[in-house]
């Protein structure tokens, strides 16, 4: 089974998401021995964690083989997780994919803890790949799987409006400088890396590369098709994903249409039940969903929720979470957390036997 | 008819709107007597209007007798346009007026120029009250309008990034203090006049106030009831207005669903011919509408046309307009425009008799 003290490796530990993956270690108080992993470019360079200071370790090929790691997180881009993922597989680990690599490959179960953690129910121990879905995903499935479940849903509009921590601590730098530059009257000269175009005071909608073949992004296509995989469903989901520039936090507006008419009230008993879901939902004192109160927060929150003014089977929304928390590292500690929930009660399981 | 050298009231000439309005009538080179309205509270302030300073002129009830103009634009909000757009009408005044005050009325026309003007080509010169829609309503019309009259569209989804010019220039002042603000650490002590909440780093899924019968904003409201009326049209709309920290250019992830498929390059088609449309859809080279090239400009911006996953009589698309420009005081413009060609027609039609 796993160590005593969990061994626990981060591949891209000095990036947005690896260090809000220490930052949560820490907050949860999980017992751990890190070993903080990142690329050549980081030698020399340390991070903190639980007060230590830790030297970043250059990631190759012998260190899961020497190192016997008992999860391995990857957050850092879809070819190191290409090289090394199934390496740190063999060698015992269970790998925690924060990219999209191997999200629909048909073999590796895509988890939103919350929704779908039944999949993996059985076996938790076994070494394997687990994908974490994209940003935006993780927290639109959080709220519509529930109603699916509950009331079938047959189509999804959303259009997001996306933080530029989604593109790590260099969309967050980026923003920050454009707003130095724009006050001095330098916009227009400013950095533009993270980012095709200024994003300070601008928007793009565009995020990821775009598919020729249907003209949607990559991002858009993600919530299409990693959506689906998750709810084992076959929802009709069109997306619009835009780049705002807000640092944390992305938000979504979503339009579902359901199988048949739903009550109002139905609907906002099955999002209050939701696991790790909060209804901002009291207009009357102004108060819904914005990412100032969802950042740096462990809940997905919804609100804005109202009948279509045509039909009672639309329903339409506003969801915000913390893009670096729910919409990635936290979600992969909740797999992390219920697969070793699972195992000790699979062994309490098998005492009984 | 109209004197020899137009006669035009900007009433709210102090405002962001009204400011417009005096850049647009130098950059066309509109020749006229302006006289620059505004509260008691301006009393003894100047506007500067084509290298000249004129003094702001306090509204009272006798101006409009005393000054016998032939154009008044209201741009002051709805008391102000309640009190005293009649009393312009009376004196003999073509009212324009920006506000949402007449525009629901039934004997007000509501016109987008490029889609309407019709309504009001009979008796041009007859004083009365035209209204401007809302903002976000107008380019949204500039862009569905053609593609309704064309193919005929039966439901609209459309979620809005509105810029904070919306609010006026105490709109703009406060994103820009909040900016600062955040570089002191002091953004959370920062003014919140303009907006409910923080706008800066944030996003307020609220723009007017609340409609307690079906829990839409009156923003989303306009959207569906000024379309439908501009458009003598029944189109099931449903719309998300969200305030986003951008200076100027409202966005909108428009989804279009036409009574029947239709070819992408047909909705192109018609969308090139618009009338101050500019199609920018280019995805191959990053081209598509953004705040930051739409505005300061004329047009309204329309890309991300894409057919839906699933449907072919579904169509996405995101366009993109100045607000201030585009969304208030250049349609006002337009019509007054209009209304001098029209007229000018008419009299070329009358001798022809």
């Amino acid at each position: 089974m796993f160590n005593k003290v969990l061994k626990i490796a981060i591949v891209g530990a000095s990036g947005a998401v690896g260090e809000e993956l220490l930052r949560i270690i820490e907050d949860y108080k999980i017992e751990a021995e890190i070993f903080p992993l990142a690329s050549i470019n980081s030698l020399g360079k340390t991070i903190e964690f639980n007060g230590k200071t830790l030297d970043l370790i250059v990631l190759d090929e012998e260190f899961f083989t020497k190192n016997k790691v008992d999860f391995a997180f990857f957050v850092a881009g879809g070819e190191i997780s290409r090289q090394f993922a199934k390496i740190a597989v063999d060698s015992g680990a269970i790998v925690i994919d924060n990219t999209s690599y191997f999200r629909m490959d048909e073999g590796t179960p895509l988890i939103v803890p919350e929704v779908n953690i039944d999949e993996i129910k059985n076996n938790v121990t076994t070494p394997r790949i687990i994908s974490n879905p994209n940003c935006s995903t993780i927290q639109m499935v959080q709220v519509i799987g529930p109603l699916h479940k509950q009331f079938g849903i047959k189509r999804i509009d959303v259009s997001t409006y996306q933080a530029v921590s989604g593109a790590g601590k260099k969309g967050i730098e980026e923003l920050v400088v454009q707003m130095q530059d724009f006050f001095n009257f330098e916009l227009e000269n400013s950095i533009k890396k993270a980012f095709p175009y200024q994003i300070a005071l601008n928007l793009i909608p565009q995020i990821d590369e775009f598919n020729m073949d249907n003209f949607y992004t990559k991002e858009e296509l993600k919530m299409v098709n990693e959506t689906n995989k998750i709810l084992k469903s076959d929802i009709e989901i069109s997306a619009t994903c835009v780049r705002v520039p807000i640092m944390r936090s992305h938000s979504e507006a979503i339009t579902m249409h359901f199988a048949n008419d739903v009550a109002l009230e139905d609907v906002i008993a099955v999002l209050e039940k939701a696991q790790n879901v909060v209804v901002v939902d009291d207009i009357k004192n102004k108060k819904y969903p914005m990412p100032l109160i969802a950042t740096d927060t462990d809940f997905t929150y919804v609100g804005r929720i109202r009948h279509d003014i045509n039909h009672k089977n639309i329903v339409h929304c506003f969801v915000v979470a913390d893009q670096l928390r729910i919409g990635a590292a936290l979600n992969a500690i909740r797999i992390m957390q219920k697969i070793l929930d699972f195992s000790t009660t699979s062994g309490t399981t098998k005492e009984k036997k």
